[in-house]
């Protein structure tokens, strides 16, 4: 359920009614600390993750699923971390990856053994949009590129850098909205949603 | 492989070397009938979709992962054609739903069921790129977006369907290059991957 | 009349010979509370609606012309309230429905009674200008579509949702600027004004 | 119901179940002559407009409703013509106003009378978007804005001109996509709609 | 000379340079009052004009060459004013020509003949770029074109008025910079050099 | 007049009718050979430029108006020949100056004695916009800058050019459309009527 | 010189002038094969470079100055082959390095070593523009990044690689036109003349 | 190394690290007055520059290398600023020539002296992007262009002027991002590394 403009009454009926009538997860975006406060007092059982504004109840176990965050630069931390604190808000397994720009090629062939490791991996990456295209060339899983609007210039608000990603020589790459480490979370959610209901 | 600007020669010897040095599946993409034969002659055993101008060898198993590919309208048709083509060369099972744009809501709600069988959907939509945000809204699993250059004027040759699907409000959604059923089958491929090499 | 660049006397004069030499309704848009004040000082018998920023002399009668007011999502409100107030201080009749976004489509089907019994629909969304698509498949009165500047990124500050409004398949569709509930309810008052004049 | 893409046989199958469930018109768009043909041969008492490309069962009475196609400039020709007829193909009476480009003011103001006496106008212009300001000014009724592709240069294949109609400071005009005479007609068949169905 | 950037004791010693080795007016532009004062007390003789930001020496005596400045809306003011103020400071004749956009096109051409008296017409207007090619119909003196910022959303910030006018159908029409009343005035002041110098 | 969509018949009666009730010159612009033909078959005494595809009758007497016609390149030439066929065409004294793009200035500064002697300046460049700058700093007249759609890639098809002239360091330059070499020639006319108008 | 425009009669004449009063090379550069037939009859002793269309008298010794020209993918191959025959005319000495694109970054780091030995690299990269960043990382020597316009969809024929290019975080990479192998060559010639005069 | 976003404490051991395994100059780019401060503590023998926030051990000697940094106008001036700034603290030689649009081109010749004495040429211009084609064909050596974002309307924010650069018709020249002294200066210093490997 996306929360924003919905009263803390509105969104706890609406909690209550889900719970009753399916078995899974029920999650809140977006909800601001003081909602959630008001929420939890009526709908008591939920957990709340300050950093990604979310409120789970019936929070899925902790996954086997993981997901490694390559971020290119120091700027595109704030993405990264959004992306990282979603992830595990829903119960997957997160690695961190960080400064693995391509103009330093090395330290990115560094983590190839950590990025192989991860069911999935969130690029983040803004100036130098670069990067999903070279992880996609490491690694076999699903590659979700979020591109960050970063840097000045030439790089448009980040619209530079999504169009770079759209372009992108490497196979199977997918790219989500600029700076939306939110959206890049939940698409691996709905990756690990696939691998649950296996037998 | 990326099969362009190869010759047969060079191409074989690349497959015969990846086939000596690795046990699984070898791809050689894009690449046009006359090639396709030459190479095969000199590395039999392969196989070659004229439609999906591929060129597998040790194909992988047909794969449980079944791939639904949803078509708003008919002149995304042949979009769509190239991702289910790709996908079944590739091993993957397909399901096609087409005519279900939005502006007729109810044909894509009476293909809810089988949309929700499946274990990724791919979306091809253009002048309609508001199909993917609906999709969004009726599956869980992943939902993989290809904006297609269909219509005209303010549609700017696909432009506008990729920034929608973007700005789409379902949480979870990628998006793939214009036109880019290939893009999008080898995408649902890397999903297909994760589930493969788990126990 | 547009109001802005007038002052209070210059409008006061305008009004005045406007409502000796015709006799239907005389409306001034986007006058501030003081300047209202001021004309009405001067020339009584309007009626001033601070959340349009209309001043109206012999307001038309309530009509029995209704439109109904479709919101996407909540940061669509303050347009779709701009929309409702203009339309209501204009003498037309008006329903609003909200959080109907097409990634949630069984909430916008549920209400498809009320839209259906609308004269005409306006349409506000942002990020997911699909509900108009949805909309105009929906009713087969007119759509008028008012994007919004909400959302992030790819949105473009309400530009992907003009051009994708543009772009839809649902025949019959018109579209106003950015923002502009204003626009969007002074259309609905021209279609009024059709069904008024006829005997 | 959209006619591209399926066969006679299933606009057949499809119109048959229409004209059995429904007691309205039955309206197939964008058919060319030599489907249409097949479709009648199999469900008689349809009309098809070749100009058009509609294929009509239980047209609607020639209509009260008159729609004035207002066209900048000879080159803007073709899309009022699209206007023209399909408008009348779905059974609206039409007016056509050639030649009145704004930079000709006294050609526009001497149709003034013809324009005030239509339900709705349909504005086609191209590098003179100009053109829906002017009427918009000069009538009460709605206003559908048709930006043509036509000029060159800082026209920008009609995306100037949609901008500009947008930004227009005429209130309650609204505006269909580039070159859409279609999309203008069926935009005016929504308005006669809403009066057919009063008392 | 362009005054931003240099010390009042640079501007001071090319003014006396060009005062010296030169007969005509001499003009430094975008000059802050502060720096004026400092450059004429150094070289007297000057005027200042502090709405135009000009100094001028040896000013140009008042021209017999007339200036129209008509601008669409009150909200593109700032920029008539800015035309108006400079064209007066560098000796041409003005006339002020308000509130006549084209969406009222009885009020511009209620000041046709004021407008066909002018030796140039500086035509501002913003979201009605729709101006330019009205006058440029009316007169058959220069037009000069100042397209402005005001407007929103589908205006994007003068961009779209800019290339409207270009695209005008009234030919002979020139534009100038979004929002250069500056710009347009110095255009004129080009226009009565001309004059001038003829015998 | 403008030609183009009107037959020869309709033509040959507005020329009738404005050279009754008229004194000045009168144009039919954009008129191919065969309509030409035609028209003048029936009005004769007017005078025919296949280059410009101008009809004149009671041509302007040849004036002593002089316009410089610049040109940065030799890609450039196709648009500065519209704009001296038609500058003569209508009555204007001409001057081409040729191969005076930025890129070597010298070529340019040896024609400044050139360049000042015009009454107007057009300036014609594509993937120099620069030239309009640079010309507008050497002469005292009025400069008309054509930008062209020559060169490639950032070019944009005249739109950075377009872009560049407006942006320029040099007060007074004023801008026409795209490759519109007959609309500068226009603009031209409009100054020398001011011209001729003098006592 | 510029060839383009000339008659071969103009261009002879101008090489004349050029080799009497000068000492270096001289170069004509865009000129196709008859004209340079033409030219030579007239002035022999030039070199006609056909894929170059360069024509070069007194052409510089070969140079100890090393360009390497690495080209992304098969479809960047015409513009590196330009980069290289226009660079081979002037005297540069050049090594290709090819199918380097950042999908298989493997590729790119096994010729490591080639590239740090040049004395400046050309990048040649289209929906790849992030060869640019990787490669400015791995050497210190001079980068020229060549935006091609191959690619598809999100590519927009080049802009979004020349865009992607700028926003690199690599320091000190430096662009040129889109598909300009040209331009690439003549920015490495000016680097080797630079190091040409020096002792 | 690029410092931003890491501490100092990180930014030291690196520094420590990369002056104990290599030996040439160790540059940290982008620090903070207070950061230089707290590194340089841990890691004596460093220089820190505000101006270009440089921190570099081991500086190179000052180079024979000039680079001459040319601006258009003031409001360029901080960009070239900072392009000497970071030049001078790589030990590069600079010369600074201000004050050279090219709409007073004169005032450019005069300098053409000292713009032919230097090794390279970093021009930057923001509304007159055109100084880069005139001094491309006044020199010889390398020109390396910085487009800047003074200016208003149609200069887009620097993307006019950037665009325009690469258009430009003088052969060689390469272009940086928008307002990018530092990328102009790096580009500049790695044409000076190659000069100093030589013998």
């Amino acid at each position: 359920m996306y929360g924003p403009g919905k009263t803390p009454a509105q969104i706890a009926a609406i909690v209550r009614a889900l719970l009753a009538h399916n078995t899974g997860p029920v999650l809140v975006t977006r909800v601001d600390a003081e909602a959630a406060r008001a929420v939890l007092a009526e709908v008591p059982g939920g957990r709340y993750s300050p950093g990604a504004r979310l409120l789970v109840w019936r929070p899925p176990p902790v996954s086997a699923f993981t997901v490694a965050v390559a971020a290119a630069g120091t700027s595109d931390g704030p993405v990264a971390e959004e992306a990282l604190e979603v992830a595990t808000a829903i119960g997957l397994a997160v690695d961190a990856v960080t400064d693995v720009g391509v103009a330093g090629i090395h330290r990115l062939l560094a983590e190839t053994g950590r990025l192989r490791e991860a069911d999935a991996v969130i690029v983040v990456a803004g100036m130098e949009g670069a990067l999903a295209s070279a992880v996609g060339g490491l690694v076999a899983c699903p590659v979700i590129a979020v591109p960050t609007s970063t840097g000045y210039g030439a790089g448009l608000e980040g619209v530079t850098a999504l169009l770079a990603m759209h372009a992108s020589c490497a196979a199977g790459i997918t790219v989500v909205n600029i700076d939306s480490g939110f959206g890049a979370a939940m698409a691996a959610f709905r990756l690990a949603q696939v691998l649950r209901r296996r037998p």
